[in-house]
């Protein structure tokens, strides 16, 4: 038996799942999870389902659904479970989400292939060396920006990834690159959007006097925290925190959420409407 | 167009997606929203689907059902959204979950009709007339235990009541009646199950020192306070809390957990797999 | 045996602590609760202490504690516990935060005294006269403005309010009685500030997609929503929940978040340095 | 100037603020933080205070406070805040608890000496050495548990510990131990005690069918999982989560449950006042 996740985005009308669940169990297969999503604004259907079946053979698989769905135009997504995502994180100084995700995906939390790690610094080089992913250095200057961008998408290339994680990565990259993988980069930011833009939000958040800070990992677009959200957390403070500790309560919300946010991203969890995400998990 | 709500359970096979889907579209439904479970340890499969359609006679779409989903055996739900749910609400003396609801009903937030209030005491007569709802007396001494249940009965009877709700009545109903609305009575119990059982449970989280204290909302059973688990929330409380701050607190927690669980509810959004609860929330 | 409660608020330098505890034990008094925080950036030090004596004379005692912290030349607040804060409610239309405080008021919950409600609609009268709280209303208009605020005015002196909550008022307060009543206006705002300010904050929040939305409680200065908060609190919210679901969840934590506040106003737990406050729980 | 850090214990009675804080005065010290709790059941009054003074004698120091104090005949500690505590990390195989404390560790988060790792297994030896911390495995049978435990004592010895972590440690320590190491034993406990004991907690709540799992970490004496708690957490999980799932999620509220408590123990935040803690923290 293997495991299939299909994905399925279109505008909403009758007959959509009758027709996936007819093509399902004409592969032979059975329906282990399954969610669905008709946002009313919209109009826009979105569906994950994740199948058994005998069926071994991929092709044949997404043929049968493409045929079946062919009335509703969708955008269809089919994989096998078990072939994991490929992710490639970037990161610059602070190593406290890379740490993390490293953690979590050697403690096999993370269903996804970690297949190298970017940075323009290279002090993350022994972390990632001690969990024995590939470490690239690529630095970035006002005057190399272009080219450390070229090398990266030759990573990219080279590496067949899927989608990146700037885990504290503090570059901008370019409106091409962003819309070239728009929906597949993922951001931590180290606020809770949309409260405080920009640099340096803890000391925003201090000055401000709030009573809880937060995280936000979202998609990433051309336009600076503003793309989609996929998770959110916050902590509570008191006013005897500095800064400097609002920074250290602020790395385990980073942390944590990005961690749930890239597990959310490697299994096919999350959909794309407009400039919202929805999130399918049960 | 009309919408119903149509709730299903029966052991999980290929197929039941299919069949449910192609008799919604049978019957020109669209559907609203779809959500399912299959629980992998005892292979109980449920689901709950909202649709619209102008078919308004809910005995030819309970039909319709029933004949195609016919060879799974199901316990199958078929209700027209609008037809609300009826729920009897008891209570003794203690007025806050009781005024929550009352509250969140009148705006707008429960959706279902309180048929009745019920209480050993007088003292929320005056609560009850104030929102418009029949409130009747029984008192329960030792020797009237029966004769009290037999009243009950014969307004559940009279009132049509599909649930009940125990918003802090201190009395325990017996193992007869818990049998007969086995899934349709509600509690709230005043402690984070399966923390601290019986009486006085704050006073007792208050000698064990906890730091957090919390409700549970549960199905009765003949069991006390182990019926299955529909909501539970915690509050975070210091040292400096004594046993009637944590009752204050308490409180609180009681009433919002209530709500959630009597709307979730009424909603059918709740099914029962063993003594664990299904529920259907996105 | 009466109880004080002093608070306390000046440059910090050593010997207050001293100065005060010897003054306490002077005028017979036994500490029951002290808290104090020296502001780190602005070396502004802040206490707030209750204690029980027999010298039931505030004016001696008051007296006493400014003869021996002379030397610090510190804003001293002396009040008799059971004296309580008088408290005055203005309210437009949505009551639900108006409904929560004379709820937990009744219950005795809130240790103040609510002097009067005031609103610029009639629609909340039937509710405060259920609790017996004088009501009025003081319509407004463009044209008005200044006449009504001339009619607030009034009703603050004849009341003798020591503070005003503004749960759910709809109306900007002139620049004038900001100051007046500087740190004595208490706010709710409807969003996880700095969020989403000005109108229709949920619907800015569904817009934005954000996974948790919260209310701000927080003083009132000319600076619409951007004076000194005093709680804060979020609830998660899925992709699925519509702007009047927002809505209705965000009722939920701003009845809380503003409760919250006006008892930690009422017990003289927040102090205020600069624009952030101190907030003196245990 | 000297950071000092003083935790008081005795009996209420007026006075005792006025004592320390002449005798702090007198040693030049001016407060940096302060703390006290009067527990209204036992009378038992607690006080923590942090003050910075040019006096950087220490035996001078304690000698004036013992002095000043000697009425209240105190349970007194004086300790410079740059002379950290010591801790001794036990743990089995499951290194999660171990890994987040060594990474805080190593971030400057945890103001504590890590004096040595003890395992009876050696699956964390690589862990510890990464991090630069002395090893020891004293593997545990039940032949060997007296003498295990007397290799224990002579490592505690000679290694001048003042508390030890079990972070994860899955073997029961000697009555005696627990006693003479009263106060000074933290552990965590996989469950929100007092929900589930004994062994296997997620798999019972599993099977309760609960809505939220936790943590805590809690002092250890000879009465298994009933010593003093410190911090508890807890985290939503669905019904879709099996044990495994809920082993998972329960392993990230275990680590930071852990790492607060080690925290506030090494910072003397913790008083306790018979089976319940003080937490003196802002």
């Amino acid at each position: 038996m293997v495991n299939y996740i299909v994905t399925l985005q279109c505008t909403d009308m009758p007959g959509i799942v009758r027709a996936t669940s007819v093509a399902i169990v004409a592969i032979g297969g059975n329906i282990l999870e399954n969610d669905q999503f008709t946002d009313p604004v919209t109009g826009e259907f979105c569906m994950r389902t994740r199948f058994e079946t005998e069926a071994d053979d991929i092709g044949a698989v997404r043929s049968r659904l493409e045929r079946d769905l062919a009335t509703f135009s969708p955008k269809l997504g089919v994989r096998l479970e078990d072939e994991r995502r490929r992710a490639l994180v970037m990161v610059s100084t602070f190593d406290h989400c890379l740490a993390e995700l490293l953690y979590r995906h050697e403690q096999g939390e993370l269903p996804l292939d970690i297949a190298a790690i970017v940075s323009n610094h290279p002090d993350c080089a022994a972390l990632a060396e001690r969990y024995g992913i590939p470490f690239h250095e690529i630095p970035v200057t006002a005057n190399t920006k272009v080219d450390a961008e070229i090398e990266l998408r030759s990573l990219l290339d080279s590496f067949n990834v899927d989608f990146i994680v700037l885990a504290r990565y503090m570059q901008v990259l370019s409106p091409e690159l962003c819309s070239d993988f728009s929906g597949r980069i993922v951001n931590i930011h180290h606020s809770f959007l949309p409260g405080f833009k920009g640099a340096r939000p803890y000391h925003q958040a201090y000055e401000r006097g709030v009573k809880l800070i937060g995280a936000t990992a979202h998609f990433v677009t051309s336009d600076l925290d503003e793309g989609p959200i996929i998770d959110q957390d916050v902590v509570r403070v008191s006013h005897a925190r500095l800064p400097k500790d609002l920074i250290s309560l602020g790395r385990d919300v980073e942390r944590s959420v990005l961690a749930r946010a890239v597990k959310l991203v490697a299994e096919d969890r999350v959909a794309l409407v407009g400039n919202r995400t929805v999130i399918f998990s049960q």
